[in-house]
């Protein structure tokens, strides 16, 4: 991959929509996939095979997933899935994309899914060996890495060591998250400096969250550090589930406009995502888009500016 | 100065207010500039020496500057001014720093302050030979660097020429403005590297908007390349005149948890600054704070947390 190139690994179909109130219908969602996959999205989290009761938001996964069989769309398509079960699900529906997760903290594992670290990696352990035994691919998150909204800040040679321990399965990449978007670059150099001196700059991703607005302050950092793969989550659903008000996962259209501004490849066509964008952000109820980039491109004055396309 | 004091200038009373629809009410914009000096904001743009009947928001900047003189409040206290008229009226209240100001484009010149660029050198040149015999001190803006409105996308060369040409005169330092919020870092390399090449970084101050959530992306790139003075605006006051509707200035919130969280020392104490936004924020009628960190101080999950102090 040339270095200009930066892969995006959109979220927003299940991370940003499994923390959104509003359920949006089957078939809107499959309307954003597709949407988001004309536009130049590649990949793409499209759903999560957890409990429906637990995550309504999730439930429709399976009628996704055959959706985007019979839909032909250019992509790779991802599932989460959080245990043997989920896999078990996924290898029915004939999945070929899977993700799976644990955090840095023990306390947010506890709340988040009910076991520690060490136990998370049980599980995830068994899901890798089998899903790769079925051929599926695997990504790996890794959350709460700079801060958790339970513990507070969060060492960087303890993230490091979670880090490495997913990066040493037999996973596509791991991604490396911010999940409460305390981080600023100073924090993303101490983690991805040893990581990358390791393990090479193409083992991970990263996913920063704008909580605080750092998140594109931080992809300069991790850029500079030979990072070239980036989460992102369109019109940056999801807001901050442990902050409610608050701004969560960077927003797609920040990203792209901040890429390609700086000369990076997307294969990202700005102007469609930014339609979506603006849909979705109606759809979804908000008040006005939470991606800056999306507000000034709404804003009218530069539509069809020099910046717009 | 240490490399790692970052010295901050705050526009919100006057940049920020002056692009609001709402007028802030004398009593509560000294109210503000007396919270931000405690909150220990050292150098602050206090009012404008404008015409009343264009500028409202800045009709009342005399009975500030008097305000502020009988506060004994610490800090430098500066007025913006267009012309030797304001120059005259500046003198006239005992200010004793002013600001002066250009853009690059000659289109956003032509349409802010009625004569090119050529002209507006003219008039600085001899407000600032007149300040400086009465032993006032001056801030030069250039603004429109990254791109203009009206014009578009900004050759770095030109931008430079102009920059160069006011840091020529006897100014303190040049503050480098993305007016509309454009910038990526990779502008910030070229047009901030020929000028901290041929003058050093101390020459210049860097005021970024956060129009397209570039605005700590454009920073890190600054701070990497020396430049150590930053101009934002509490609360984001102004939002964007170009564009309703989108952010504008970057917010003094966002900067400084930005720049503490990498460990660089600003002299403000972030949650009183966060307690002035927030008042700010209800007082201008904003739905939702601008700032992201004010967003996320505000949303109580992490009050009191280690990110917060």
């Amino acid at each position: 991959m040339s270095d200009s190139k930066v892969s995006l690994f959109e979220v927003g179909p299940r991370d940003g929509l499994q923390n959104e109130t509003r359920i949006l219908p089957l078939a809107e969602k499959l309307d954003l996939i597709s949407a988001l996959s004309r536009a130049g999205i590649r990949k793409l989290e499209a759903g999560a095979f957890v409990r429906a009761d637990r995550v309504p938001q999730m439930a429709d996964s399976e009628a996704v997933q055959d959706g985007l069989l019979a839909s032909g769309l250019a992509g790779d398509f991802y599932f989460l899935v959080p245990n043997r079960k989920g896999l078990a699900r996924a290898i029915e529906k004939g999945v070929k994309h899977i993700a799976v997760f644990t955090a840095v903290s023990e306390e947010f594992n506890r709340k988040n899914i009910g076991m520690g670290v060490e136990d998370s990696f049980r599980e995830i352990e068994a899901v890798v060996t089998e899903a790769r035994s079925a051929n599926i691919r695997v990504r790996g998150y890794v959350s709460t890495v700079f801060g958790c909204p339970f513990q507070g800040r969060i060492d960087p040679k303890q993230a490091i060591g979670v880090i490495e321990r997913m990066a040493a399965l037999p996973v596509e990449e791991v991604s490396v998250g911010d999940t409460i978007g305390v981080a600023a670059p100073r924090g993303v150099s101490e983690v991805f400096e040893p990581l990358i001196r390791n393990a090479g700059a193409g083992r991970y991703a990263a996913h920063f969250h704008d909580t605080r607005g750092t998140a594109l302050s931080n992809a300069v950092r991790a850029l500079e550090l030979g990072v070239r793969t980036f989460d992102s989550s369109v019109s940056g659903l999801g807001g901050c589930p442990f902050a409610p008000g608050a701004s969560g996962n960077l927003a797609t259209e920040d990203l792209v406009y901040f890429l390609k501004e700086n000369g990076m490849e997307t294969g990202v066509d700005y102007r469609a995502l930014c339609e979506t964008g603006a849909r979705l952000s109606q759809l979804m109820g908000y008040a006005r888009p939470v991606s800056r980039a999306l507000q000034a491109y709404l804003a009218h004055c530069t539509r069809n500016s020099v910046w717009d396309s």
